[in-house]
């Protein structure tokens, strides 16, 4: 990798970070937690994913405790989130979903590509991609005592899942890293984006 | 440990990953998961134990990363919830009390032997047969954003401890492998199954 | 350090293990949980932040696991609590939210000491503290399925923060490692009877 497309992934790493935080700040503030409270949001949200990939991956201690500007870009979204909640309020839903599934998308590749890197086999691979990617959301659920709508979204996980599996398989063939990242990524972007344009859901036993 | 023995005990494994992963499907599909929520709460249910243990006990990555048939046959048994609910409805609740204390009984005695092998005392080692077998029900039941039913069940995780108790003691007082694990397994087993049968409870200050 | 302060820190310790395993025990028993669901409960109350961080700072298996004593010391303190409920209901309010605090302050040093010797950076060192501060009481606030009364708490988890803060901050100041701690200490109790005393309050958005 050269040093300047490795840069452009850490720089859109923080972005996918500062968007989770956002919006993990706005569902803390919702449940009317006080500052310290909408900071540790903001930080399960953006980075509980990549923690608990990392513990499993045997990467501890994880990339958000080895380098501060991880967890100083999710506590400066926490901070933005209170002092512009007015206008965080007035962002439309549109651009929101759509940053959102680049979060997903991105979260999903990084995480899968770097269980692959750590010699993980490829079905935990596209797992890793799973946890990465709603993680966080999972954690911030948690912890605000609500059920993890991950787990009852209109395919979320499933695109990450989807995304991270393009990813796996696309390398398997042969193709190169940022190709099979690249065709990775935007699936899991298409697939969640067409999911709420279509109202896609999975079946479901009920 | 021979081949053959080896062998049984992973069957065995996949065998109690399958009944665990089946009653999380239920309980997933109870809560008007889709498919994917199902599988989740399979996976969680039947290896968030195993998992949190090998975090613990400093074999990370978890074993069920490792080893691609153990998320396999986790969401195989979800796949047959959703297909086959009505059977799985129809099970007899013996039947299905029987699989589970079964399934308890193995995770307990794999998980202090494990945590034995990496080097654990004997304390240490009897907790960690409790989060292998009970583990999971935690997790699934967190993510169902419902109570823990360990908590509150009559002699469940009690069982789970006391079968990985005599195990530990067995081979502290010289027992085989073999006759130490089938000792607590069988502990544990009859224990549970008594404490159904009779309505055993454990003393509480209320 | 000296033989003797190493020996008063580990009797600190196990003194604030306690504290936080009675605390969670009385939890327990008001969510009428029975014996088993109280020392699960003492357990994750008091070693839970504990074990969080050191997975966290890669030193699996946790202190919590490796010393037989902080598991004895959770149990004791669940045990006493059960035997002696009518006792520990009257012990005087103030009493109890002075050893809270001494408890908090300990942990929260602790905390971040172990941290920045397992090599942590600043920022990941204090949150450290707070991980091994609070993280027992959301965990012990998840098994009741109860939203984790420490990100609604006034100035508690800041507390922690603060107090780590003070002590990381001594060192880079280079004062001795007890004076860092001393004062990192004092802060952290200072901080959180005041805030109890004078009922201060984080902003929040609300």
């Amino acid at each position: 990798m050269t040093p300047r497309s490795s840069r452009l992934i850490f720089v859109l790493d923080l972005a996918g970070t500062f968007v989770f935080a956002l919006q993990g700040a706005g569902r803390a503030m919702d449940a009317r937690l006080d500052l310290l409270g909408v900071l540790v949001i903001s930080f399960a949200a953006s980075l509980g994913g990549g923690i608990l990939r990392d513990l499993l991956i045997d990467a501890a201690p994880p990339q958000a405790l080895r380098d501060w500007r991880y967890p100083a870009t999710a506590f400066a979204a926490g901070v933005a989130a209170l002092l512009f909640h007015e206008v965080v309020h007035r962002i439309p839903g549109a651009l929101l979903t759509g940053l959102d599934a680049a979060g997903l998308a991105l979260f999903a590749i990084a995480g899968a590509q770097k269980a692959l890197g750590y010699g993980l086999n490829a079905l935990a691979a596209i797992l890793m991609g799973g946890v990465t990617a709603v993680g966080g959301g999972v954690a911030r659920d948690l912890l605000l005592n609500q059920a993890p709508s991950v787990l009852y979204a209109d395919i979320y996980a499933t695109a990450a899942l989807a995304g991270a599996l393009v990813m796996v398989a696309g390398r398997r063939l042969g193709l190169a890293n940022g190709w099979a990242a690249g065709l990775g990524g935007l699936a899991c972007f298409a697939l969640r984006i067409a999911a709420v344009w279509f109202h896609w859901n999975l079946p479901s036993a009920a």
